[in-house]
């Protein structure tokens, strides 16, 4: 199901779901007889979040399949014509659009970098300038989140880390999207059944405190579930006294084993995690149960499972929630997509830019594409480049839809996330670190960067 | 459309739309013959957002039309079997399963505080529990932003607030609840069409950088823009340089006055805005504009906004998008969702609660309710009470679903914003101000008091 998942999630048509002023904008196109005029947008952002070295692409499959939602119905027309701002023949034009949009975009689960286009669309300006709020929608946010969850899962050193967010995504397609994303990103899990069910990611989770206290007291809570999933036992043992539950734990740990099945483990979720997971580490081992787990959460992030490992806090898996799913220290990534180049009425191409008193915030004018130069199997470098100056064999964006016609299967989420731990261990620790990591080398070609400095000198000289 | 936006939204069963281990202890409460023992859920918050003195309650009505949502189809069940963790009469039992569950609620738009149930859930323990993952997830991000939207409209003190935040939200269905919210918390319009479709929100947006770039100079852009819309013209000045872009807007509106139509205005989205807008002001009132309006954004906040006023800027519009719908300083309300009292075997009630380290995280037992205390119209004082204790005439709560039936018509978003702005209206400034506001008077009732000590003191003395 994963790969039309949006089609499945939503059955309004989504033509609606873009801002105001991009359909304001297509009227104008239309009206001033220039809808079908080509235009290139590419979809980038401007500094790598968290302060850290890269991102992880991740939305791109969601968003190519949003193309397939883009269809005026009679409903949104209706809705459409009450605002007053249309002509019934620009309606009428709505009715009849087919996308035709040709899209080039990176792998997702690919590394990328501040101001590479992971999506390049060309087509009709009208359809592309549509696609631009959906697109920065979907991608904005899951290219975040895979990038915090790959940082969570570096930190956390090659023990497990379970997505456990929902409850604080922003309503229930935030929470799958935050699903999906943090499992491309690295996750092993996540709490979400209708995640699990939609896009094939294990699921995780055993009990919560309102169990324990339900019940007269935590033994007979942790009895009561032993005994309906003996195979399935991974106590969380806080609801009361952390240490108190992790003698409870024991005791129906050798209950279980007694009986033929085996204690999991526990889960830590407040109080001092190193101090705690420490002394219960000792407690399970004194009694005879080296392999019971030791699960731990509240509120973690890189940085909290980066010091508690540094304390030797004895954590097998840690469960991430709010502040992976929020991307709590940057909650949006600040993606943009910016115009490059428009189709002049004599068919030849003109490239564009967008100035700013801030250097970042001047685009790159052309049809642009990314190079990545590895070396021994290690990226080393990446080159931005128009697609005009000559095709390149080490090109990173791949055709995914042909004139609205998807010439490409969509990659699995596996895929996704494969591609996303290989193209991590290509990259040099010293960009991956989090403290002031090492700027990747990204160039803007220089044949991009005369025409760039050329459209900069006639946009000032031209006020 | 709105009152069953979720409905038509989605079109999966949302039964599965929670965490694995709420039904993993539905598994359990079945399994142990107590599925159908009562119990009472309190969802609160324990801080309110973003340092401030209150929250505004928002979701309510989208977290009750869930309750219908939640039914097991056969899809989900095969799913469930699937993970090998349920004997097949569990399965059974879950698709047979309506939900009975009564939920009193706060009213949408309410102003409400730390510590307050929004939602009171009495009902079969297992049902309850299954509900808690998707409750959280909705009202956890809705109240969340209408909070945020209220300060900023606070802030504007006056002047119009549009949401422009799509892009920046999780996935397509966050935005959406980012606008309802937004604008049940004081914003006048989104840039979110298909929110304003289906919530009867205001839209509005004119035009981007893109359009201006499309065009060979702005001053063609604009002029294109006018003949296409001549009465929504409010041009983007800073695709190049902004003093320019306003001078080109007045070229360009002085054209439009001459055919009969009139400039709205323009919009700045990067700069100094409170240098440029002053500027622009001066521009514009001596070219004979003194009605065209000024909107500003550039991810813009209240504190932002606060100081651009403390400038004299004169801006009539602020264009809030990132900094809203993301919440950006606190992108996370933690609430939280706790068992209050369980019916035992012989039909009594007993009362739990949840020990902590930290006493902000001790919840507090019974079924709960609020009394707030009016004096001359002013809100003075807030009781946390237990409704087992007398029936209240001045309870917050009210009864929205009756043993899974709707007892109450849902309120409209209008409705909900005019509690909203009625709430805030009655709220003293000194709890509504951004530094240091004063702690609204949030008392618990003695007899709550009485119980929950007790409480602590044998769960403590019972280890």
């Amino acid at each position: 199901m994963g790969a039309t998942h949006l089609a499945e999630l939503y059955r309004h048509s989504l033509a609606l779901a873009t801002d105001l002023y991009q359909l304001t904008m297509a009227y104008g196109y239309w009206k001033s007889g220039v809808a079908d005029r080509e235009a290139v947008f590419h979809l980038t952002f401007r500094v790598p979040p968290f302060r850290g070295g890269y991102a992880i692409a991740a939305g791109i499959e969601p968003a190519l399949e949003l193309l397939d939602q883009v269809r005026f119905t009679d409903d949104d027309l209706a809705y459409l014509a009450s605002l007053k701002l249309f002509e019934p023949g620009f309606l009428d034009y709505l009715r009849a659009l087919e996308m035709t949009c040709t899209v080039d975009a990176v792998p997702e689960g690919a590394v990328v970098f501040a101001h590479e286009p992971l999506l390049r669309v060309t087509g009709p300006v009208l359809q592309a300038q549509l696609l631009e709020t959906p697109l920065l929608a979907i991608i904005n946010y899951q290219t975040l989140i895979a990038t915090k969850a790959a940082r969570v899962v570096q930190a956390a050193r090659g023990r497990g880390v379970l997505e456990f967010g929902m409850r604080r995504a922003q309503n229930l397609d935030g929470a799958f999207s935050g699903s999906r994303a943090a499992y491309i990103g690295g996750c092993a899990a996540t709490s979400n059944v209708l995640a699990g069910k939609l896009y094939g990611i294990p699921v995780r989770g055993t009990h919560a405190h309102s169990w324990v206290m339900f019940h007269d007291d935590e033994l007979t809570a942790f009895r009561t579930y032993a005994a309906a999933m003996p195979d399935n036992c991974l106590f969380l043992v806080d609801t009361y006294d952390t240490l108190d539950g992790v003698a409870h734990a024991i005791q129906v740990g050798r209950e279980l084993r007694a009986a033929g099945h085996e204690l999991i483990g526990i889960r830590l979720d407040s109080g001092d995690l190193a101090h705690l997971s420490i002394e219960a580490r000792r407690m399970l081992d004194d009694a005879g149960f080296p392999n019971a787990r030791i699960v731990a959460s509240n509120d973690l992030d890189e940085l909290l499972i980066g010091s508690l490992l540094e304390q030797d806090a004895k954590i097998d898996t840690f469960g991430v929630g709010t502040k992976l799913v929020t991307a709590y220290d940057q909650p949006a990534l600040g993606g943009v997509y910016k115009l490059g180049a428009v189709r002049e009425a004599d068919g030849s191409w003109r490239d564009v830019i967008k100035l700013s008193e801030q250097p970042i915030k001047i685009s790159n004018p052309g049809h642009l594409g990314v190079r990545r130069i590895l070396r021994d199997g290690e990226m080393i470098r990446d080159v931005i480049y128009d697609v005009r100056d000559g095709a390149a064999d080490d090109e990173l964006l791949v055709r995914a839809i042909e004139r609205g016609v998807r010439v490409r299967g969509a990659s699995t989420i596996e895929e996704a996330r494969a591609r996303c731990a290989a193209d991590l261990a290509r990259l040099s620790p010293r960009t991956k670190r989090f403290m002031n990591p090492q700027p990747y080398p990204v160039e803007l070609d220089p044949r991009v960067e005369v025409r760039k400095q050329a459209l900069i000198a006639a946009a000032q000289g031209g006020r």
